[in-house]
Order: C-alpha cells, then structure tokens, then sequence
C-alpha cells in the first residue's frame, strides 16, 4: 500500500510519533534542545501528520509549550525554536482516530500539579480506557478532552483512594497506572528535570533509545571517543531519528520504565505483562508502519520486508518478465521477490514528485484519475511484458484496480499482484485507525480470485500469516522474549477483547 | 541529482511549464476546460513550482485570469475552477530565473489589444531579449515588467513600422517575432477562439499535441473508436500531463505554428532555424527536467536515461556488490548500469516522504543534517558491501559528500560513484537557471580524482558527451532532422554567443 | 482617557465581558442560539478584544466550542455559526490580565464531569487564588493552564474532602465556591440543560439579566403583549448588549445564585459578603469601562457622567469660551461641565475612523505623530480660544501632552484640562489590568500644578472622591443596599489586601 | 450619512487618495520616504480602503513597488518599508468603482518607458475613458487592465502619430494627455528624480502642497526657522494628511502642472479649462468626503459644514428640546443647527467602537439589527424629548427607520431629521460612485413628507442647493476664480454628459 495512502481516503493511520531528549553537562551551552527534537520528530513525521506540539523546560516548573495544526516544519518556525528554550524536552506527532481533529486534542499535554508541572507525550491507545474515565471522573476531576494523554496525565496526578501513593514518587504512579490500565502504551513523561521512557508490559507500541552525539561533526567523523563526547541522551518510537547527529544504544523494553536525567539513563522497573498473557509488538509495525530504516528487536525493518518478498515468492511463484513494486512502499519486498524468483527487478511505475488534486466533479473517471496524477507506467518496463506488482499491504483495494488499467493500457501482456502481508480482516484497538470492517476489500470479496477478477488482474495472491511470521521472526535472538500482536489479521487480541467494542 | 534539489540552494531550475486545452463540438455542456488544464498543469509540475496560472475564455474578449505563487494544487481551488469558465483556455507554472519573484510576474500574461484579448504563455528565454526590449520601448509602449513573456506580448500587438502586419493576422505576427527573437520558446497564445501553439525555429523547447479523450473512463476502455470521441485537443511542453484522460498525438515541430479551433489542429506554416544552424533541442530535459515517462522525438525519456547508464557501464566498469541510485533522479541509469554490468540492483538509500528543515543554526554540520533528513541509508543494501551509486547529474556537488559519509557509516566497504552525463560547465541562455561557473563542481576541481579524494568517494566518473548523445540518438528515426543543444556541456550555443552575455 | 487607548500601551484593561442565553418553548425551531450569543459578544466588544468563543449544547452533554484569538467578528463566521448548534450557550470575551495570551487559556472552559459537562466564563479576579489553587492541587488534579476559570470549573468539580458535595448538586457547590473564594466574579456556568448565573457577594463585578423578545421585529413593534412573545432568556455583564431583540429585566443581585432554564429564571439563593464587610461595586465601571447606554443599580451610565461633568464644574471652574472632549470618552462629562457651567460646547479634536501605525523607528517625534495618527484638531473650534478639554480619566499621562501641543499649534490660547475622575493611585486585584504604580501619573508627579506644567497645560484639575461618589449615588434608590470599591482611587480594599500582594 | 456607511452597501465610494513625497538636501540619511508616504496615505485611508500601494526610488529606474489588498496598516509592516528605500515616492489607496477588485487593478501604476521607468498615482475617473482607450489601442499598445491608471500612463509613454512629443519632455506630454482627456483627475507621476502633481483643468479633484518639516519635533517645537529646517516637499489629496510633521503650503491649481524635485516645487504650466467652461470642484467634497479639518480653497471643511447647519437652521426651523447629530457625520452640521437655533447640543446616539457583524440569517430584523451594533441611543438626551437629528446627507436612506425606531422606543417624543445637504439624484462620472439611480431614496419617494411618513419621523427636511452653494462660497475669496460641480444634486455636468453614459 503506498505510504501516501493515509492522506486521502483509504490507508491506515498511526495514532502518534514520540520524541525526547535531556542534554548532559556535555551539552553546549546557549544550545536549545529544541533543535534535537525538531529533527527527531520531522523524521518521525510518518507516524502522524495531522497536528505537533514540543515542551521545553530550563530546569523550571514554567515548561515552554508550542503545538499546532499541521507538518513539523509549518508548525515551528526558527524563531519559535529560539523561545523553546531549555535541554530538558518531549515532543510528539499525532494523527487523529477520531473525527474530532482540534488543536485542543494537541499533544504533549501539560498540566501543573501538586508535584510540579508534568508534561505527557502518548502513542498508543488505551484497550480499557472507559473505564479508566470513570475512576478519574469519579474523583472530581473534570476532564477538557477525549484524549488518552490527558487521561493518563490526569490519572498520574490523582492520590490513589487508599493513599498509597501520595508523594512526588512518579515511578510508583506510573506502576500504578500500568495495573489501571496495562494497553498499550508508549509514553514520554517529563518533568523538570527528566524523563520517563515507558513501554507497556505487552510492548505493543515501538520505543527506543539514543545518544545525542559530540554536536561537531568532524568530531564525530574523527573518530575519537564518541561515548565521551555524547551530549546527552533521546528517546524516540523509531530509531530511524536518529541520523546522523544521535546513535542507536537499545530499545525500552516491554514494560520498562526508563529514567532519564542529565547523569544518565537508568531502567527503574520493568513491569512483565499480567499472567498468562505474552508479548505483543504490533507486527504491522514492520509490514506498513516502520521506516525501512528502523530497528525493531535487533533487526532492520528493510531486512524484514525483504525476507517476506522472498516468502512470497516461495509461497506464490508465477512466471514473469519483470518484478516491480507500487512506489515506494513494496520496494523492499519486490527485492525480496525477485532475488527468491530470479525474475530481473525494474520500475513498472513512477510516482509522481508533487502529488496533486482532482478538481474534477466525482464520477466514474475520478479514482482513476487520482491515481493516474500519482503513478505513471514506465513504457521501457512495461510495454509487451509478463509484470509482477508487489504491494505491502492493501486495506480497501481501490487503487489496484486503477493502477492494473494503467499498466495494461502501456501495454503490459500480464499483470499479478503480489501482497506481502496477509489479508487486513479485524479492527485494531491498540493505536491502529482501521477502516470499518465492510470497507476492508479482504471482506467484500469471497477469494483472491473474484478480487483478480474484479481488476482485472491475472492473479492476486497474499502472504500468509505463518509466513509472515517467520519473515518477522528468523533472525530475532531466540533467547529474547518475543510476541507479536496479529490481530487485525487473526482477530487473536492479546488482551482479550475489549467490552466496550463497537467495530 | 536529486529531482527535490531544486527546491534547495544547488539545483538547476526550468523557467516553465505551458499547457493549453481546447474543446470541440464533444466537449460536455457544462463541463469546464479548466479542470483539465488544473490536471495538466499538476502534471507539469515539476517544470516549476513558485507560481501557477491560467486563462479561459467562453469565446468572448472577457478572459477569466486567476494566477497565484505557489503550487498548482494550493493555488486553485474547487470554487476557483467553477469560476474559471470556457473551454478554451491556457496555464502555465514558473520558476523564476530572476531574484525577484513576484505575483506580477506569473504567467500567462493578458492584454487587450486593439484586436481582442490575446493571452500568452512561455517557456523558454529569449537570448536576444535586450534587443527586443529597446524596439518595443522604442515604440512608445511602457512595459510593466522584466518578464519575457510581457515583451513577447506587446511585441505581438504592435504594428510593425513599415504596417506589414497591421490587422489581426496573427500568424503573420507570429511570424515576424521568429524573425525578432528565433530562440528560444515555446509559446501558448491564446485568442477568444484559438489557441496558438508555437515552437522555435531551433526547436529548443519541447512541446506536443494530444487529444482529449471521451469524459467517460467506461468508454476508453470499452474500446470503442476513441477517435470519434474525442472531445477537444490539448498542447504541452511534455506528454507525461497527458494519461489517462488524454492521448499523445505528435510533436510541434520545430519553428511550426499549429492553430487550434475547435474544429482541430492545423499546420499554419513551419519556420526553419536561420541558414547554417542546425535544430538544437536541449539535451538536459533528457537527462534531467523531464518525467521519465515523457516522449521526445518518438522515444520515452526513461528508455534513453536506462541507455545512459548502459553507455556509463561501459564507459567506467568497476567491481562491486550492489548498484543503486539516489532516489528517484538516478534510478532509470541505475537499472541500465546493472544490467549492462550484471552487477545486482538495490536501494542503497530511502528517501523520506516528508522532506524536512533544519532548525540548527548554520556550522559545519548543517548539511549533513539536511541530507540526512532526506535520505537514509538501507544497512540491508550497504553494510559490509561494494557499491556503486548512480546519479543523473552533478551540479554543486554540494550533497554527494554527505551521502557518501552516511554510506560509510552505515558500514560500505566501497562507495563508487557514477554520473549519467557529462560533467556541466556553462552557463544557459535559453531558459535554465544555471549556477554562476565559479559554484558548478565541474569547474572547481582538477579532475574527477581530485573530486573523489574531497568527498571520500572510491571512485567518480562522468558519462561522456559523445556517450550521451549516443544513448539519445541511438533509436530515433534516422530520416528525421535532429540537433541537440549540449552548450552547458560543450559551450557550443547554437545560435552562438548572444551580445549581452554576462555569465 | 480614549476608549482606543486600550490597544495601546497606555490604558486599563477589562479581563472580560461574559454572556449567556437560553431559549424557551417558543424559540423558532431550526434557530441557533448562537446567534443571539454572537450579538451579545460584539455589543460587550469593550471588554475584551485579546479573544472570545463560545460553547453551545442541543441539551446533551456532547458541548459544541469554538474559540479563538481576535474580535468576535473575525473569530465566527456564519459557517462557524451554523455548526454551533443549540439553544443553550454562554460565550466570554477576554483581554488578559497575563502577559501570556495564548488560545489555551480562551474562555469559556469546558470539562467532562462525573455529572456531566461544564463550561463555566468568568469575569473578574480571584483575590485568593493561590490559595485556592493550592487546594485544588492537592486534591490530586492537574491545572493545565494559569487561569482563573480552569481553577473555578475543577474546584465545582471536585468533591469536599468531607463528602458533603458529592452529587450532581451545583447549587451546593457554588455556594462551597463562594465560601472558599468570595471575590470577585461574576459567572455564567452552563449545564446541558441550564445556565447558573452568579454574582460574588460584594457585587464586584456586574450582572444583569434580559429578556429574548420575539424575533420578528414587527411583533415587537406592534406593540401586543411582549412578555408572551418572550422566546427565552439571557443573562449579560452589561444591558448594552440587549437591544434591539433582547430587553432589560434585572441585576443579578450580589451573592445571588440564578438558574435559568427553559422554563424560565429562578433564585436559588443569595449569599451575604462576610460579615462587616460591604458591597463593593467597582465605580470604575461608571467612571470608564461600561458603555454609556448601560444600567447599573437602576441608572444609566451616561447620566451619572454627566453629573461628574457638572460636579466637576463646580468643583473646578475656570473661565473659557469652549469646552470640548477627548472623543469620545469625556464626551458626556463635557456635555456635563458644559450645562453647568453655561461655556458652550464644541468639537475641539476630530478622530480619525482608520487608527493607523507609526512605522518611524522610536524617536521623541514617535508618540507625537501616533497622537496625531488620532486626533486631528477642528480649527473652527480652537484657533484664538480658551477651551477647556474634558477626559474620564487619566492613567499614565502620556497623551496628554501630544494633545496639548496639537492644540496649541491649531491656536488656542488657553488650555485648561479637566479630568472628570479622581487620580487613579493603587493597584487593582479584582480584575483590572493597572499599570505599575510607577506608571501612574498621579504616583510620579507632585501635584496638578507641576503636571500642568510638564505638559504645557494652563490648568489640570481632577474631581475628588467625595464628588465621583456623590455623582455616582446622588439617584440610587435610597433604600437599596449600596457600596462602591474605590480601591484604585483611595487604596482602601474591599476584602482588605491579598497576602499575595506583589505590586 | 454615517462615514461607516460605506464599508456597507450603502454609501458613497471615493475611487482613491493619493500622496507623493520628496526629500531635499536636508532629508537625514539612512531616513526612508517611505515613512512619510505611510502616514500620508494613513491620514488618507477614509478615502479608499480596497487596496494600497507604494513605489519608491532612491533615484534610479528600479523603482521598488509594494502594493496589496487591505488598509496600510495591513499591507505595509515595518520590515517592508525598510526595504522600501529611496527618498522619492508615491502612494495611493483606492476604493474600486468597479466590481473588479483585484490586486492587478492596485495602484501606482508602474511601467518602463524608452525614456526612464515612469509611476502614476490617479484620483478620478476620465470622461472619456472610452475614447482614449481606443486611440492607445489603435497605436499597437495592450493595454492589461481596465483602469485608467494603466491607461494614462500608456497614453504618457506614447509617442504622438505627428511625433510632436518625441523625447523625454513629460511636461509635453502631460499636456497632450490634458488635451485628450480634460476630466478628471488628481495624478502623482513619478520619475526617478522628481514628481509631477498636477490637476485636471476643471479642478475637480482637489490636491495640495506641503513641507516636510524639521524630523526632530524638538526643533519644530523650539520654533526657529521652519522654512530653513525643511526636510522636503509633499503633495497630497488633502491637506488632513499633514499634521504633525508637514505643513500645509497651498493648493495644486485646476489645470496645474507643478513639479516637485529636490531642489524645490514648480509651477511649469496651468492650463485652463476648455472655452465656456468654467470650474467645477466637486461640491461632495465639502459635504461628505473629505475629513473635517482638511482645507479647501482657504477655508477649513469643518467650518463650511457648520455654515451647512446653520442655513439648515434657517431654512428649516423647528421647535426641540436638543439637537444632535448621527456621530460623527453629522457633528459639524449639529454644532451649527444648535448654534443658530439655540437649541441646545446633545449626543444622542453612542456609537460603537467595534462595529460588528450581524450573524441572523436575512429577515426583516437584519437592518435594525445591523443598526443597533452600530448605534445606542442616550436615554438622558432622548427620552422624553423632542429631539432634532442631523446628518451631512442621506444615499439610500435604509438607515434612517432604524435610527428613528430606536429613539422612539428610548422614549424621545418627537424626532426630526434635517440632512446638511440637497437630495442626491444623478450620477457621478467624475470618480464618485453612486448607486443606482432607483436606489437614490430622493429618487423613491414622492417628497419629504412621504419619506417621513415612511420611516416614521415628524420631519424632514433637506439643505437646498442654493444654501449649500451659499455655505460654501461665503468666505472664499471673491478675487479667486471659483466654480463647484452639483451634477449629482442638479444633473448640470462640467463638461457636458459623456456620451457612453449608461446610468
């Protein structure tokens, strides 16, 4: 599915992007962490377009706030940067489930409590948040929003009934927390002085760890000892934001809170899941999500995507002149596939630079010219040709069809389509905006063959779920805890599913 | 080079995009011809991006005119294209070549003329322009603006001194401003009921004719005779604005003035280059400007550019494991070269969807972030490999270093790099925005061992000239008249050195 | 002082003006109530210009809000409009009091509560909020902004340690408000079926109540029995906001707890100032704030300026042959000096519509030339005169003198100031913004005579206490209970002064 | 008639207000005009409020423009005018007359001749508009606009077909244009060393003369030598422009052609009207236009609308309780009215500092609506009371029932209305725009008694045209040559009825 899909009508959108960062007593002075943050969050920018926000602190209570409507680089200007000022910060990205997209619904949320000011960056979705609500409501707290992070924020702040946890002792309310409400979560929690990186016990929600390195690049490119020259630490939902300026040092793990602070960072807890239950990484973190660039439990998520193309290829062979990918979302497995097939690699299509709008009035021709102002077929590769088509994923199926008729009017002979991912059947509760369940094409139709031919196509086969696994677990240490969630493909929810379901 | 780059400090720039449309008899009641200019105009938009307009007519002098700075897709609106009615119309996307970029200069230009309104739409630069100028001043006719366009414009309404062409024979105008001003255009003027579409003598500005094709997709592809169904023709500077509702029909030859009603197209007359020049089409918008999917002389671009990176192989073999592309600008040359070498093709590098800013304070390690926000290296493709890169073309050189240092840290063992042209040392006086010789790399540096050794490459090498324009000529039909300007590669211009040069 | 003043840098600010209504079983079906809201907030404009919204209920608790920086003009449009559906509202316009203006703190503030949604807009000042905020805190809730009205809306939420308020009970718990923060607020507090309108009990801030008449004016103006046309209530600061649809009904009374619902408006209680303590009714909303055509305690405020204008005749005479104002705050005070003193009454200053903006670098021409950006001097009225210029007020003294040289250059002989208001001396906690108490003119100067002196003045003289008072109570009904705070004035504090106290 | 009235749809519209300015050998260095032309054309913004424009030069052929749509306020920052350098330039604000309004249409007019870049600033409207249209097309020129600022400065640049004005002599040529068109028009014509204020032949535009004085106040106010201190000259539509930092010097003459250069101003020509024609400076300017303190041939506009009340007054006399006015049009007439009446002069209506926008869906309350967030009535003034309402004019007379309803439901006992000038009942060719004929209430109703019975007053009454001349030219100097146009009050055009006249 082209990762251009969710801004129009027809992907899957990610709830939030997560970013922090804590400068050490490396980090220069009259420098504004600011800067770190607007570059982790720009390349998180995949993970959620729709609004932004940062809070900075300067070792205060008096947190600086910035949020609103729109890309990171629209939102945050360089004098904006200037007025953010502190090395203590969090940043977030969001995309909105709900219709309700308001710059109140903003993240990072801040609130002053009797602790001092608390500020909480949120991806994730809360499985049992109805619930949640109730308690805190029920305590006389009036909540301004929907949104799971002032939930959470407010859920921090509130003393237990029976008292226990009634001081400034954060890592208690957030175990506290974790027992109300233990999916899922990934969280950014700051106060004056750090931050708390937290995953929830089933490790649903990506998040990892990084060092901000020496700011001079010839530094860095010297050689020398970047350890000693390390500025100061991030944390981030995906390692592909840290290039070139920060480093990869280990995921948080599920369950774990992380404290984060000018000394260092420094694991308070790791919470396991509840009894009975197992891990579970969202697996379409690796299928659509991820950045290819990204690290998940050790391994790159390109590696991974080229391992399902090559199971693809195993599991549903064709003959074929030439195998390509829907730009650029199903590149690395149309690697995988050809290298498995040994059908030679060529680009079938090429996307266009500016993606444009239709001012046409909708009718029977406006998908196809949607599509067509975004793919062009490359004669050269296409014209008279046997063609495979790789895919990642597809949710409604709307543009296969006008994407198969442009490729047989240059001229393709045959045109297979390859998913490597399994069919999309179950609703997400976990973060995942997922169309309704009749919108999703892999249940309007009875089999591959009546979608084939519905577009047109001679073939349309997908990934299996075993397959999929295995492209997902071999090269995984077998001596770490592993488990992924599989449920919008299996309907298996790893926490069972929620009461309060309305799909 | 990278096709994003000119939105940055070290690309080269078109000066335009022109596009013009106009229905016939079957042109649906009701149904504005602005839509698919808005379609075409998108289509052109990589031709230039800072400002955007259009001009319609319901076949009265009382032209309907919106322009704006900006994209094609932000400028126009679904209100503004209702507003835009006729179905006759032209547009146009700029890039200015001047410093001042002002709304008063986007095109097309308007006047009403004792004749009726006439508008015009350019692409291309006129190398004599000063000399023009000081006729049409010299006439009494004060110009608002430093804009070729306008002077083209009021050159057209005047009568000549000797009153040759004194009534609204506009061919015969059009004409004697070929003889003023041979090079170089391609020109869309536009009357109440006509649309002139017009190329150089020389032939240095690409242009073509298609067809508009029934409204109705289910027709297309039911077959059926689309002839017959044609509801109007179009003309623009590349045929890639034309799929999926339009149909290439031919090139406007060099020096022809094709006049479109709505009963057709017809040649008025064809214009030879003056006595002792050859034709001269500019050779980058093979190599560079233009879609890969584009048609010139009878052959796609992308099948030329894959020819080039053929030739290059040849030109400079070199042992490795993985051949890849900067995304997208090299990837056509990249499938070339691996296919001529055997050597296997992969992405070295994944480019982020959301090109982003640095807020960082300008020092020495700005540009490395910026390149690292664009692009990524893929540890799958690179880690522990020899490769070779391939680009379309080098120009600053600006941003081969930093890709070439986050290859290495990704861990390549080898970084070779490989250019699909010729290296580019002089400057353009017929429409391109070329940087001043001192900034082109290729004048800067002793020879390509020099230039490797500053950004730690293995290895550069350039495609010849004669390579180039052999992979260009290969398969265009013997008995057509070709000629192709290589003056920013050779210094040869083809209408030679004009008076004011001032590079 | 000019009412413009306060877009400058030189005047008092309001925090705010706050409206609500309700309609009845007649109100027209497919009407919005939100209209009448937009009325009343463009009619109480003078009270705040930094920001205004709106939160709007169909009777459920699903509230409709938009908020936004600027006028109310500019913040709703009819589209925006036509989305706030209901016919229960209340609607806030605000001007800080902090320097942090920012859309997060926009009024009016809405929560989610155990029973229900809350929206509450305010107008005044919390002398205690520390305290009051402390409590809040350490109940476990988190304070996401600075404001007054967040802090009131969570302190109704929260249930008293003791339990005692643990109901949906609002009644109850406005009372516990009023006991915990006496002074100073009036409130609209909007439930999904009804808005509570309450009065602190010293009556600080003003409140009043009108009646929705029919909405076909030719009703209203047929005469008929408007009671029975009635089509609901509304609740204003000010009875300007009424006319031409809307009538006068009455003052919410200090310490009174009003619920108006669509049956109709009902007391539910009035609570007494502490004991020993006095109503305390800001006379600066005579002297400056309101606008003329408002009631207060049964009169209307034009009239009680103009007898400040007669007693400051009295007080101060001085022969002349014109008296005029500064257009047009002293306007009625002028009228006032005029009839008592029997001087005729004239233009002196024309003000310009459009208030421009000096775009000179800072220079000791600056403040001159913005004056005269202002005011214009009427020859006709000034040249070869002694006039004698009347203001409301004077707060920094900083235009005066600009004013006094235009004046004087036009060729008035004399010019003699009369200030229609005692010399403001002391800080505000109540809710006016007042500048520093060395910004204060009547802090820096000795006495008039050196004022006069500074400012090339032939007279300054202000009205004393005992005069404003006695112009302001001369009509009220006798047998009311009275008591005006004069806190600005005489420094005597209605609550005494706030511990906090950081002038 | 309300000065706001013509942000409604009711008014008169101005076309435009136009300044210029020049520094001499005293002009600091460093200093920018463009300060000076930003708070002319401040000082001017009652006069058009659609769009403003500036061009500026520091003394070469690159004039720098900024124009846009909006108040100068809006359109010129502090950062634009910076860049705005040079110590020569015009400005102008316009307010459409026709429905176009578009940026293209902003003045100045700015074009490159064969004789250095010429701008051109315009109050008016030709005549003949038509007809030198045709002749500037006839020459081979496009024209791109509809304005006759466009084609006034075509027409400059052009040589004549005899080539009588065929070099740099733009006195010549300004001349030749008055010839062409003799009515009507104010123009700034900028070159890149001077400026020519000139006046049509009729006079019927006004423009004026003045000094920049001496930057630093200090030294204006130290007296001294002004005319020594002098900074430059300037040139103005009205002399309200000046204060506080220029100084008024004289009137443009009809037909005058002076110009202004750093070494001083010039008269170079007058000349006068066609034969048998005599004067004709628009009477409206007195009546309505211009602000109060503005001068005219030497007597100050105020004073003349205080001559207005007082044969008002005379004329129409009537037994009240109070006069005032419709603030603030009708304030000078009011001052007079009481002032030979012996009435007593009293507000009666407060208007509104923020006019707002009314959000009810159209109705037969809109209006009274509309003119209650516009206006209140003073209870103390009005109720109980026979009362006298002046206003300087009455357009379409839709506000007049409105006003009266509300004084009669504040109480007043009678209300009668007298206008300060005769009934308006034709057309205006000359830059004015008027509505339609049908829309004229004097040309509506049968007399003034129908009128009142309509809107419910007791009377009323108009000036007549005889008094307003009386009013006007009573203190003119006899010496001078006089002559007002009345066509819109009596249909007697200046220079006959324009054949194309389509009213």
């Amino acid at each position: 599915m082209d990762t251009q899909e969710f801004n129009s009508e027809s992907g899957l959108t990610h709830e939030c992007g997560i970013f922090g960062a804590i400068g050490n007593e490396n980090w220069p002075i009259n420098s504004e962490i600011a800067q770190i943050i607007c570059i982790g969050l720009q390349a998180l920018q995949h993970r959620g377009q729709e609004s932004t926000g940062m809070v900075v602190s300067e070792g205060t209570n008096d947190f600086h706030v910035q949020k609103g409507m729109g890309l990171v680089k629209h939102v945050f200007t360089s004098d904006s940067i200037t007025k953010l000022k502190g090395k203590i910060g969090i940043g977030h990205n969001r995309y909105s489930t709900s219709a309700k997209s308001e710059q109140v619904n903003c993240q990072p949320f801040v609130v002053y409590s009797m602790h001092g000011a608390l500020a909480v960056a949120h991806n994730g979705e809360l499985v049992n948040k109805g619930a949640l609500r109730k308690q805190v409501l029920g305590r006389g707290v009036g909540l301004s929003t929907q949104s799971d992070s002032e939930l959470i924020t407010q859920a921090l702040c509130l003393i237990p009934p029976d008292g226990e946890v009634n001081g400034p002792d954060w890592p208690a309310r957030i175990r506290h927390l974790m027992q109300l409400a233990p999916l899922s979560f990934s969280l950014c929690i700051m106060l004056k002085d750090r931050i708390y990186a937290v995953r929830d016990p089933y490790g649903n929600r990506p998040l990892c760890l990084g060092k901000i390195m020496a700011t001079n690049t010839d530094q860095i490119d010297g050689g020398g000892d970047m350890e000693k020259n390390s500025e100061g630490w991030v944390v981030s939902s995906e390692s592909c934001a840290f290039l070139p300026i920060m480093k990869y040092f280990r995921e948080v793990l599920p369950g774990e809170i992380v404290e984060m602070t000018k000394y260092g960072v420094k694991t308070i807890d790791v919470v396991p899941p509840p009894i009975d239950k197992s891990l579970a990484f969202c697996i379409f973190e690796y299928v659509y999500f991820a950045r290819p660039n990204s690290i998940f439990e050790g391994q790159e998520v390109y590696g991974v995507r080229v391992r399902c193309g090559m199971q693809l290829a195993t599991e549903h062979p064709v003959e074929a002149d030439m195998v390509g990918s829907v730009p650029e979302s199903g590149n690395a497995a149309a690697f995988g596939y050809s290298k498995q097939s040994g059908i030679p690699l060529g680009e079938l299509l090429t996307k266009n630079t500016y993606v444009g709008r239709t001012f046409i009035q909708p009718s029977n021709r406006l998908r196809q010219i949607n599509v067509a102002l975004k793919f062009s077929p490359i004669l050269h590769n296409v014209k008279g040709k046997r063609i495979i088509l790789i895919d990642d994923s597809i949710v409604r199926g709307n543009t296969v069809g006008p994407i198969i008729r442009l490729l047989r009017r240059a001229g393709a002979r045959e045109v297979h389509i390859r998913v490597a991912s399994p069919p999309l059947k179950y609703p997400c509760f976990m973060g995942i905006n997922i169309p309704t369940r009749e919108e999703l094409i892999a249940n309007k139709l009875k089999d591959t063959k009546e979608f084939a031919r519905n577009v047109d196509a001679d073939s349309i086969e997908y990934l299996s779920v075993e397959g999929l696994k295995k492209a997902v677990q071999k090269e995984i240490n077998p001596e770490s805890k592993i488990g992924h969630c599989t449920a919008c493909l299996t309907g298996e929810y790893p926490g069972g599913i929620p009461d309060e379901l309305s799909w």
